[in-house]
């Protein structure tokens, strides 16, 4: 495979551990555009939901937007597709170093979550303790499963350790969820024919 | 296959010219929820894209935007997950009765459409021609062949004839898109062991 690399303009002195400062949501945004630009997935973060109540316009051409209401999101922040199979993604960030808490999550997102795997899909959530510097991919089963066998209100980093998939470091992208995909699902990326 | 019907609470004296001048968006919204609660499939519109400059707090909890700015949406308005396969497509509506303006579309519309394709998911354009009552779907293919071999800057409705779908109007779903959808890819509804 040609891999073409994605330019990081701010990124010239590049070392492993340089961009540790960096928010999950640009990691999987870096990562979405080098998967886009090589050609291997169409993967894109949802709009923020928004209620608009009043816009004016200036000008023919021009709108602007003077009053609206951040909506509670109805479904996931991620969708696309890898390898003919719908994706479907939330991710969130932790500074809490020893559980992930479940408030972070809709019981909508979840049910979302949940949808999508019935029909055929590919559901997870991606989840960073940043104080550790680790970042895990928890498919919704076994999201799913923690929460029919536990009344907690928050995922121990061991229920991770042992039921996720770390998503390790690389050069670039530098948070390649795709790689752990690969391995769950299309047999650790050998199989590449499932269009 | 047990059908639960989405009640229309202003649609009470439902006849089937009654709505005709609904909007093509609130069809396919009315669509896409009778696909979920009955659990057909999972498609929803993307939140409109726009660039927040100005949030005022006025509580903690509270958050007023009070300016933003519509942006060029990247993708299209809809997507989603259908009987195992990806679902992409834009949806416009135009009063002219004997052509569709492309200027409707985005170029990098088309583009990521055909991108969708080219992975293996099932990409389309719905479009209504309001003045006649008519709305059509249209493949990617399909526009894609029509880009490649003519120089207009719009579609002839007999095109839309000859090559696109007239999707039916129906009781409810009054916009049941997804009747085509089964007929161009699962064999008319018959296989339905694709997840």
């Amino acid at each position: 495979m040609n891999i073409r690399y994605y330019k990081q303009k701010s990124f010239s002195n590049y070392s492993t551990y340089a961009n540790r400062g960096m928010s999950l949501e640009h990691d999987i945004s870096l990562a979405n555009e080098f998967y886009r630009i090589n050609d291997i997935g169409i993967i894109y973060k949802k709009p923020t939901p928004i209620t608009i109540a009043k816009v004016n316009y200036p000008s023919r051409k021009e709108a602007i937007i003077k009053e609206a209401y951040f909506k509670t999101p109805s479904t996931t922040d991620y969708n696309g597709i890898y390898k003919g199979k719908y994706l479907d993604f939330e991710a969130k960030e932790t500074k809490k170093d020893k559980y992930f808490p479940l408030e972070n999550i809709h019981e909508h997102q979840i049910s979302h979550l949940k949808a999508i795997n019935k029909h055929g899909g590919i559901g997870f959530i991606i989840v960073r303790f940043s104080s550790l510097y680790k970042t895990y991919l928890l498919t919704i089963d076994k999201l799913e499963y923690f929460l029919n066998n536990n009344k907690r209100k928050s995922i121990p980093l061991e229920y991770f350790e042992k039921e996720g998939f770390l998503i390790k470091e690389k050069y670039n992208p530098r948070l390649d969820y795709l790689e752990v995909i690969d391995k769950l699902y299309f047999d650790g990326g050998q199989n590449e024919s499932t269009n």
